[in-house]
């Protein structure tokens, strides 16, 4: 397309750097902040940076957080002998938001994705086996991974590296869709397929 | 929604206020700029406020230009005869996209929208009377409005404040679907539809 200038062809071509952002769609963003108020653009931007700059993750789970401790591990109120393992951010956010769970997490940051070139070692699992060694209150992990190969093939090596350990190891339930994304998951399914989480290790079994 | 930190918050809240991104998606964008490279996120805000900032219009057809004057109305490949009215700058790539017009343009700015708050006094019409006043070149002024109320207005209106000049006022053929976008009309039928204008007032009737 032949843009009317170079900067909102600039424009466009890092905000459709963004997924699930056509050049279409770019452009009509663009024209959108050139037709509002500079100051929308100012705390975009300013948000943008800050956001990228200086965010923090929990030492414990790896969550973001605005502490060296998150929120969540630093609460007198949740249950110390759950442990759910995601993949990301949102998974906590979506699971938190069926208010069915009082445990805690661990943010693994990614799956196995041998074609991304995403090994174990890319993952916070190494920190996942040293939580469990060090905290002997842990008595259930609860694999909450998306049921997509990469999901079970992670799940599948967690297992392996706490076979040894004295904690049961369960799968959340499989009522979420095969293939799907548990953020895109309505909360009363989410909710129950973490009630209804199947065991697939006994503690010292 | 509990968000893990205030720095995320702060950047879903500024994301979502763009047209057409919920919370979710707004997450799942912050979310990527925090995985990727740091430069991602420097080369979007430097060009989100560089086009803030820096964009220029042309002085003549009130489209987004590097120059005083745009490349449209500087060149001298075009017909000088024929002048196309539309809403914005997505319409003008729009119809040069469809390779079916050589003339000029002059971009509104919006539309008639009384819900808005938009009047006549801030679109581009005075500059669009004056430019037919004083360019006798100018043959025929082309309607190219989205075919909703507010176009129709806003048509009518150019109309009346055209009535006296030696000009042929058009309207592109209403092939385009009612209620729809310019922007999102297929080349073939949006060309079509420019080749196929309907004339409603001709030269000095
Ligand atoms: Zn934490
Ligand atoms: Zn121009």
């Amino acid at each position: 397309m032949n843009y009317p200038s170079k900067l909102i062809e600039e424009a466009v071509n890092e905000i459709s750097k963004l997924p699930g952002i056509g050049k279409k769609s770019a452009l009509r963003l663009a024209l959108h902040l050139l037709k509002s108020d500079q100051s929308q653009t100012e705390f975009l931007t300013r948000a943008l940076t800050d956001l990228r700059t200086k965010t923090r993750y929990c030492r414990q789970c790896h969550n973001i957080s605005d502490a060296e401790l998150c929120q969540i591990c630093s609460s007198v109120n949740r249950d110390e002998s759950l442990l759910c393992v995601v993949q990301d951010t949102r998974d906590v956010l979506a699971i938190e938001n069926t208010a069915q769970y009082q445990g805690h997490y661990h943010i693994l940051g990614g799956v196995i994705s041998p074609i991304a070139g995403i090994g174990p070692t890319d993952l916070h699992i190494e920190s996942l086996v040293s939580r469990v060694r060090q905290n002997p209150e842990i008595k259930e992990i609860i694999l909450a991974l998306a049921p997509t190969m990469e999901g079970d093939t992670t799940a599948f090596y967690i297992q392996k590296k706490l076979a040894d350990f004295e904690v049961t190891i369960s799968t959340i339930a499989r009522g979420i869709p095969i293939g799907g994304d548990l953020e895109y998951t309505d909360e009363i399914t989410l909710g129950r397929s973490i009630m209804s989480r199947t065991i697939s290790h006994t503690k010292g079994n």
